[in-house]
């Protein structure tokens, strides 16, 4: 797959629809890509909408008591971002810029900022629900920056990226029938946009010894559904968009219980709008203005 | 002003336009809030694209290369956000996990990840601009989330907020001609909102000894200035627009020279469109719905 990514992520770049930023896996978008993300965005709006899903945007950055209860640093450490800063006086200035200026590591002489990068955009969303939900649980239409720790070349794989999530919470059979329903339909709209979707039970990169475990327990009850298209690789095909069942997870961790007392579960689905936008890109060609106008008028009715 | 402050705040959030997320200066914002801003950067965009900006979107976060060069850390370490990531295995994993159950400060356990959380959206697009620029210099349309780590509860004052930047990047004349009609352009537009607005020269909150220094530099030769308006407090106003030029600042640190060959100078203006969106929530109530026919024409053509 490395090559073939490789020679994707060229063609992106030479056609000036991804612009390089020094660091694998970050970049700039240009306005014709930028088109495409906000067109996707508007269509999951309308289709969160007629859940009655209530619109939030929360920013990049979280606080890290929210990141602590969320127990992410035991499946995915490798992935994430911490924030530091500096704390100190002008003469811990003085030191710093001097370790700036030989080369030397000088974020050892930065301090915990109490934020946390958002691994995944509904994170924040979970410790505003804390006490009892309303009747028939609640839907929340949610966008923002997620930020991973895993530099590639491969531009489906990027640091920093959108998602694009329709958050459901409540009782168990709502998250299991959330969690459904939106496979059918994210499959329903990447088929309308002319893309081969197939659904598979996803696998996630867990960490180390105890994360074999997890992920076999993910596959296993096949929590978390992913829709995959060829993106950088026909063979490897990439995942743009998943649904997830998260149980009573965030539930537990962040005290939601349903109108009846219980235990709130929870499920999302969660489209990657730069992944999903290279998919559209890998398709239909570089060239959006050429792209069928099947796919054109369904983006931009 | 820490009283008005918190009396607007608590408004905001009691009317739920904005969502506490747990730490002082992060937020979750609601549809209705989130609207305007969309609002305002369609405004932005359409204004910018009268000057042939070209739309580029960078994420929330440069790589730290790109950062060193700005030369931030010596201005304002203190707002500094820098990432950092576990890159250790099993056992690395079970003494960070250790350490967070006890609640001690596991980021200590962590390593640099190469990236920073970018504090000026124009920051990413200067080493992409390395070399020589076409004949009469570029214009471009920024916008992203900036990070700047100062914790408060004037909700002004937002620890990740978004800016939307045009940036001139050519010779000098032109970058003061940039900085100057963008200063007009935004009064109008913040006048046409409803908005009073006074022009005043930028008083940045430098660092330390140093940063005296520059501060008394920067308002000598009047480089930035900032349109203020009543969001908190109407005996100090708050800064929700800047234009500033840079001199040759970012063209010599990344090696960007005009058609004539000369280091390249620079300008930009800043919308602060959290800030704007604030400004007008104070001025025309928390009811977006009832705000003027001719401010909800301006924004909603």
């Amino acid at each position: 797959m490395g090559i073939v990514a490789t020679s994707f992520r060229d063609e992106l770049l030479a056609a000036g629809l991804l612009v390089p930023l020094g660091a694998d896996g970050l970049y700039g978008r240009a306005a014709a890509f930028e088109d495409v993300v906000d067109a996707l965005a508007r269509l999951i709006v309308s289709l969160g909408a007629a859940d009655g899903a209530a619109r939030i945007r929360f920013p990049p950055i979280e606080p890290r008591s929210v990141f602590d209860r969320t127990d992410y640093l035991r499946s995915f450490p490798d992935l994430t971002g911490a924030v530091v800063t500096f704390r100190g006086d002008d003469a811990g200035h003085a030191r710093l810029l001097a370790a700036a200026d030989t080369g030397d590591d000088w974020t050892e002489l930065l301090e915990p900022a109490d934020a946390m990068l958002c691994p995944a955009v509904c994170h924040p969303l979970y410790p505003t629900l804390t006490g009892t939900l309303p009747a028939g649980g609640a839907t929340y239409d949610l966008q923002g920056w997620c930020f991973r720790h895993e530099p590639s070349v491969d531009p489906a794989r990027m640091q920093a990226f959108r998602q694009h999530e329709i958050v459901y919470v409540g009782d168990a059979a709502g998250a299991r029938a959330h969690r459904d329903r939106w496979v059918e339909r994210g499959t329903e709209l990447l088929a309308d946009l002319g893309l081969d979707v197939e659904a598979v039970v996803a696998n996630d990169p867990f960490f180390g010894r105890v994360g074999r475990m997890l992920a076999t327990n993910q596959r296993d009850q096949e929590l978390k559904i992913e829709l995959v298209v060829t993106v950088a690789s026909a063979d490897q095909p990439t995942a743009v968009v998943s649904s997830n069942c998260h149980e009573d997870h965030f539930g537990a961790a962040f005290g939601i219980n349903t109108a009846e007392g219980d235990v709130a579960h929870s499920a999302c689905v969660g489209f990657g709008l730069e992944r999903v936008t290279l998919a559209l890109l890998r398709r239909h060609g570089l060239d959006v203005e050429r792209w069928p106008s099947t796919v054109r008028d369904r983006l931009w009715p």
